[in-house]
């Protein structure tokens, strides 16, 4: 199979967002991670702050009052607003170049293409703890906090607009403990396939 | 890491079982999947045919009525008694050779040892379907009933003595979808994880 488009989708401090840099490097795919950020930002005339929290993190309540927040004459809620223009971008990027994108629900917007590769990163609690202590300088116990909400806003996010459950393997080609392989590892097992 | 032991848990008709034999010839490990049942009925005196059962797919009906079965004077079930027997089996194997052990919860059993690469195989209902019926000589409605069936009753069996959910990529070092990357991929990457 002759793959174009990778997606990675990530749990926190597993290292996935490096792993996806490094494997587009090698490939010479591009990759899209803040960029989507600012191509939202730019067609909706919104902070691209906001757009970063929106992408990835709404509802960043719960359901409940996500339901509640405000609307438009349309029904449609700014997080709608965003995630549409979200992934109108995701589908224009897939058809320009090669490339890697990391979160955004990008392996369910792009489900359609048989040519996209959807990789889970996933990684054990203290690896991914120590991890995320260094490059946030947080202590332990707010590094394992930051990654238990981080994790679950994503999920929240994911499982809401897409109707599947993050993580789930059923949803990726394949899913890679980088805590266990170690990053090189997962770079060199994604690279083979798309070389191959 | 160099890794002696590879666990293969797998969905029915992924091609789990397939893949772990390969992988086993090309490294020239030992192979266990039915030798550990014919090594369980020499233990325990029981026949071939309630072990192979009992082994993967206890409690075979609901909690409930396994709550309910049978039990010795020490309180242990006929079932326990094939389990522990199958578990001091298992752990007697791993130190003995290199192997590859497909199902009976094996990645539980051997969770405490490092050299350990736990593989989940997993595909898509549509290939695993063709898989089923083609081996099995069974009609599409007959393969996607006797698959569902299979996997519930392994993931029963699971999740009942490990307490840990069957599929779950935290249990396993990687997850591959084998309808997608073909048997071929999947048997390079596990072995390439080996001799490297």
């Amino acid at each position: 199979m002759s793959y174009h488009i990778i997606t990675i989708s990530r749990e926190f401090g597993s290292g996935g967002r490096f792993i996806g840099e490094k494997v587009a490097n090698r490939l010479g795919f591009s990759y899209y991670d803040k960029e989507i950020i600012a191509k939202v930002a730019e067609q909706t005339g919104l902070a691209k702050d906001y757009i970063e929290k929106m992408g990835e993190y709404a509802p960043t309540k719960s359901l409940f009052s996500y339901l509640l927040a405000g609307r438009d004459n349309s029904g449609q809620s700014m997080e709608d607003y965003v995630l549409a223009a979200q992934r109108k971008i995701i589908l224009t990027l897939a058809d320009k170049e090669p490339c890697v994108i990391v979160g955004r629900c990008a392996d369910y917007i792009l489900r359609d293409r048989e040519d996209c590769l959807n990789v889970f990163i996933y990684g054990n609690e203290k690896e991914k703890s120590e991890r995320i202590q260094k490059l946030y300088e947080k202590s332990p116990e707010d590094a394992i906090k930051l990654m238990a909400e981080t994790d679950k806003k994503r999920s929240l996010n994911y499982n809401y607009y897409t109707n599947r459950t993050w993580g789930d393997v059923k949803n990726y080609s394949l899913a890679l403990n980088s805590s266990v392989l170690g990053y090189e590892k997962c770079i060199e097992i994604i690279t083979g396939l798309i070389n191959s």
